[in-house]
């Protein structure tokens, strides 16, 4: 038997959440000792800065003098601004998803419940039918019920990482009058705050969840975790629609923004002047900090449901092996603390001085945590599992050893690793790829957007056969649990993952706030050196999302398979075959209409902004200041009326197919839209992040060859700029929300399964 | 039993065939009547030109007078040079593929004959122990021999096609002055010429080549069928080649000579002093005509093989009933026919006068050939087929009724006509999707490629749907033979498709002459409009090959799984599931090497033309003659070296993975090249068709809109060359290519399936 007890395990995985808790608010604090003098509009600033532990460096004195006062006034502004803004889009936003949230539990509760007509009578289980297990009923009940608190959940992740994010921006901003090295502690642990939030708050959550649904359900551990996955699915609800309506939010902006200041106008980004420029602030807390939040606590939630449940149906489950059947959250729980530790050599051990060393400090990171980590499963592993144990495989027995499963869970954390890392390449200025984008724009806007799109599609190789690598060995090793041990491997750092993810939009935020609160040049430089990193690690942050989307997907689509009681899914039976077909087009189909919507809202704030600059007097000379009021308004309206349909698309895809043409079309479906999805979604952000930084490489003049295709306003750059915005939907919209599509079409067909598996399939039946 | 006896189908089909080479004799005999001066040089031209039916337009007369003769003569001159061009590169191309053929049926003869270890013994039959069949080295010789016989059908297709319209594209440009209903006529007529040619020597060849196998073979047909499956492989190694070469070649002269020629030096397109512009017009006949016509040959080479294959284990080949054995002929050759109809419909029945009526009349071509080949299916199933009979489904016997099949064909048919149909609704100028992506122009390049991009990714919906119903509904009724026969059904108006197909590169040329020979400009209005329908039906073409593709493809897999000897193809399977991933990624790797292919070639040839203009005195005053041969020679040489890598990746993929990682492997392999790659080559045709259609819709001026967003040179209208330009290598570059990629890939597998069933899976077996 293993070494760890029942207690040491129900002591250890709360404490390890509340440490990670306790780190997160540590990190808060430190943030919160730089001071933003948010009574602005007077000119009362400066004596609360006293927190900070460095001095602003003396010789800049002269620059700004006695404008000081002021320059820190208005950050503070903008701050409240972006803030106001990113809230109240968010809790508009939130009354939405709250009526959409209530009306799909009812349809959860109905379903399910219809399944076995309602019936309040105790059911053989599953799985082992000699014994009695709870009434279908009830599972209907708790599934709506863990429905809501994932939603719930997600909701909370989301909006603590927005008000984590705009907390920081202008600290940082202010930060980087004190050198690179304070800016750069702030940006990063403001998103260490974040990432440790999400994922102590997410584990801990889970932990209680489970443990007050085990009042009820006793040793009925099948009904249990078939309950608990209903938790996956109202993540990802939530992160869906956060990701698509912030996602058009943030880049309706972006594009208007970029589109009349920088081509039209000729005025940098982020100037004040720019009417949308509080507009594309706010986004990036909307889209890139909360969808991300929700995205990743979304993949979390339901890589865990999905081990949890497969194990309830293994020989843990059946012999009610306690710490064993508790082993994902025990991976979690050691991944927070490992995390912790990683970020400790971040903030204390190794220090950042110059802007060259942020990409290869955050590259660390990953390192680190990576290789920390594998130490802590094997750990885990010998301690709570036993040495040998028999696991569900489809019908099947498989005899698994300890072992295994350190390998599975290894294998999916190093994928982790290689993906960061290729992304990295394929995405960083530093390497050949983005420099040959740069280069392209020589010829002009066309031949970069061919480069761009090729260097996306390239880097899809190397993750894709480090994925299939993951999934070939703990596939093998141990069925579909090992798949979803593989996906919790990869999020097991996700702590850190968010934190280095998080940092990117903070630090771009910073940027726009040291630009409109008219900060000199060089901290300007400063803060584009940070956001630069920042583009490259939001584009890792993506490819692990878009990583751990597949394993979880396939695992839930496992943990479907076995529900639905499906036997093979054959290729070559036309249902499937059709299936798979149809699933492999869902991706185009979604992103026509995200990269549709934002390419239309991008419209409307163009006209908006070229209608302010048109008719209010002095605004391009900077005497008058825009209504910024209204171009918010503009992205807020259009989200939230465009992020409907691709939403319906997903949510209704499963229940439609699995009711009109059966369990097995919905199994090829599932299947199709990962494996098209997949390769869309890394190609979509790669190419983006590519545009987005050789612009970047060219603004900044990095190497002989940038300095002769720059500067700003040449030629080459308006080629560039012309790619990055073409980017901006492709990387920060459709991409990532690809990931939510497929892994929430599996976790929703997994919960309505027992439905399908009743009364799916009326059309293909007759045919 | 059947009515059709076996003598009647003896004759039937060669008649058929050599019918429809006679027909396309006539066409190109009528073609001819319009006489070039070729003894160009001094400025005897006009003479000749007796043969032709109409009189010149009197009132032309003042416009060109004595210029007339010198307009005639550069027109020779010029075809001339396109001539030459586009056949010293051919040949060059035939050299190279020359060698790989040989090599390559050296391969096959090899890797088939280890299979058994090179026995000359008889073996017992696959289907049917109790009998004898011929040798495993037999088998792997005819294999070769059959492939050597596909490439070479294959090459003179594509050489025949691009000898046709260099004959006719001076011609249509010299008509044109006659009139629009005059240039169509002609441009459409040598489109026939070339589809008949190709589909009546296809079906002969084949025909041909199944009578001599089988003075070898006598009863053992299923032996015969599966070595005639090496003319398919040997038709799509070509047409790969073909395309990828074809296409870099095309791609990279069209893009520099655009980026030169009409963004920096601001000239019109096919300008005679751009360098490129030969190169360009050579690379429409390369690409888009031999190219496309290698490609729908292979497709149409691989169906009829794989509908021979499957029908030679069902029922049909134990009972050696040849009229039923024959069908899939029957059906092509019913099909020449019919074509032959449709074509008279539009050469002598209905007339063309306007430029209106071009498009609606090319779509009415499709239609009508559609409702005459159901026809055409109904009598040839009812007169060939018996009344039930049995067909082979993975090891069961499943029983069909001769309408079945017929449902079966048209079902491929008629997802034809919808694909057709959809692809013309996004691609063409005269609806909404391609007059909104014109509008995006006005607020820039950026815009225009994200709506592009959205129009060509929902474009896939209504096509995937189609096919997915026709596989849905002829695999429900006949199992893989009903898929094979859906894809004949699709392709059974393959005539008629090529012909509107090879109609669209024809005027493009007819265009360019008109204006290198310095015809009017309302000459040149004229083929213009023939031009702007040519881009839609060209899409169409290219619809209809991805469709036939999907379809081919699916059925070649079943073949290949049925001769591997696999039971199930299980996505549960983590071998399968692996192939699946890895396959899905395959069309994107591809599409990287293209992609990048085209851009760096073009970079080159933009140096080139920008080194002429900057070295050549007078070029830009069109007072010197550029340097052609130069950019000929670029291209030439980018595109041989540059077809390389991304052939060997498709050569390679099923081979690679068949050893190494055994038959499932390969099979998911196969599944997710085909659900993936179908949706990129669809997007990708779509989203290059809508922008190439959008810059038209500007230039023409169309309506009040396109007016306003126009003229030539205007900010949107420059912004509309950067999509067309961006859209070149998607749409006849990697696109096109993917068709062959899926299809390449799954009968290369069923042609090695023998030898991976026997020694495959060297890695996977030990892991």
């Amino acid at each position: 038997m293993a070494v760890l007890g029942t207690v040491a395990v129900e002591v250890f995985i709360p404490v390890a959440a509340l440490i990670g808790i306790a780190f997160a608010v540590l990190q808060w604090y430190m943030v919160a000792r730089v001071a933003v003098n948010s009574d602005a509009g007077g000119g009362a600033g400066g004596k609360s800065r006293g927190g900070g532990s460095g001095v602003l460096e003396e010789d800049n004195e002269e620059e700004y003098g006695v404008d000081r006062l002021a320059v820190e006034a208005r950050c503070a502004e903008i701050q409240q601004a972006i803030s106001i803004g990113a809230t109240s889009f968010l809790l508009t936003e939130y009354k939405y998803l709250a009526v959409f949230m209530a009306a799909f539990a009812a349809v959860i509760f109905l379903f399910l419940g219809s399944a076995r007509r309602f019936s309040t009578r105790p059911e053989p289980c599953a799985y082992d039918p000699a014994r009695e297990c709870r009434p279908a009923l009830a599972n209907a009940a708790f599934s709506a019920v863990a429905f809501l608190l994932g939603a719930l959940t997600s909701v909370l992740s989301g909006y603590l990482g927005m008000r984590v994010a705009t907390f920081a921006n202008a600290r940082t901003a202010l930060e980087a009058r004190r050198g690179i090295d304070c800016a750069f502690a702030v940006a990063f642990r403001s998103g260490a705050a974040m990432g440790f939030l999400l994922a102590s708050s997410a584990l801990l959550v889970l932990y209680v969840a489970v443990n007050l649904f085990g009042l009820y359900y006793g040793d009925d551990w099948g009904g249990l975790y078939e309950s608990i996955t209903g938790y996956g699915l109202g993540g990802s609800s939530v992160a869906l629609f956060g990701r698509v309506g912030g996602g058009i939010y943030t880049k309706a902006a972006d594009v208007g923004a970029d589109l009349v200041g920088k081509v039209e106008r000729n005025i940098p980004e982020d100037d004040p002047r720019n009417p949308a420029v509080i507009a594309d602030n706010v986004g990036d807390n909307v889209g890139d900090i909360a969808g991300m939040g929700s995205d990743l606590f979304g993949s979390y939630a339901e890589s865990s449901c999905a081990a949890l449940f497969v194990a309830s149906i293994s020989s843990f489950g059946t012999e009610h092996n306690f710490a064993a059947m508790m082993y994902p959250l025990l991976v979690s729980a050691v991944g927070l603390l490992v995390c912790a530790a990683t970020t400790v050599v971040a903030t204390d051990v190794s220090e950042v001085e110059c802007t060259d060393e942020i990409g290869p400090m955050l590259k660390r990171q990953i390192l680190i945590s990576t290789v920390l980590m594998t130490g802590g499963i094997a750990a885990v592993t010998f301690l709570a599992l036993p040495a040998r144990f028999t696991l569900f495989d489809f019908g099947n027995d498989k005899h698994v050893k300890n072992w295994h499963l350190f390998i599975c869970v290894s294998a999916g954390l190093w994928a982790g690793l290689v993906i960061g890392y290729v992304t990295e390449y394929f995405t960083s200025n530093a390497y050949a790829p983005v420099q040959a984008v740069a280069r392209s724009c020589r010829t002009g806007a066309a031949t970069n957007v061919i480069f761009g799109l090729a260097v996306g599609y390239k880097s899809v190789i190397v993750p894709i056969l480090a994925i299939a690598a993951a999934i070939y060995a703990s596939f093998r090793l141990a069925a579909m649990y090992g798949i979803a041990l593989a996906a919790l491997g990869m999020l097991s750092t996700i702590a850190t993952g968010l934190a280095i993810d998080a940092y990117g939009p903070i630090s771009d935020n910073a940027g726009g706030i040291a630009e409109m609160s008219g900060m000199p040049h060089r901290i300007r430089e400063r803060t584009d050196a940070l956001d630069a990193a920042g583009n490259t690690t939001a584009a890792i942050g993506k490819g692990f999302a878009i990583g751990s989307a597949a394993l979880v997907s396939l695992a839930l689509f496992g943990a479907y398979v076995s529900r639905a009681g499906i036997k093979a899914v054959d290729v070559l039976s036309p249902r499937v075959f059709v299936g798979l077909l149809v699933g492999a087009m869902l991706p185009y189909w979604f992103s026509a209409m995200t990269m549709r919507s934002v390419g239309s809202a991008a419209l409307r704030m163009v006209e908006e902004v070229r209608r302010q600059f048109d008719t209010i007097p002095g605004l391009a000379e900077g005497l008058a200041t825009p209504d910024y009021a209204t171009c918010v308004r503009i992205s807020t309206d259009a989200s939230l009326r465009k992020m409907m349909a691709p939403g319906a698309l997903v949510m209704l895809s499963p229940l439609v197919v699995g009711t009109l043409f059966g369990v097995e079309t919905l199994a090829g479906l599932l299947a199709g839209a990962l494996v098209s999805g997949v390769q869309v979604a890394i190609s979509a952000s790669n190419s983006g992040g590519a545009w987005d930084n050789a612009k970047k490489y060219i603004e900044a003049g990095m190497s002989e060859e940038a300095r002769s295709l720059g500067p700003k306003g040449s030629e080459a750059h308006k080629a560039a700029v012309i790619g990055d915005t073409i980017g901006d939907p492709l990387k920060d919209t459709s991409g990532p929300s690809l990931n939510i599509l497929i892994k929430l079409m599996a976790v929703e067909s997994l919960v309505f399964a027992p439905f399908f598996a009743a009364h799916g399939g009326i059309i293909f039946d007759r045919l």
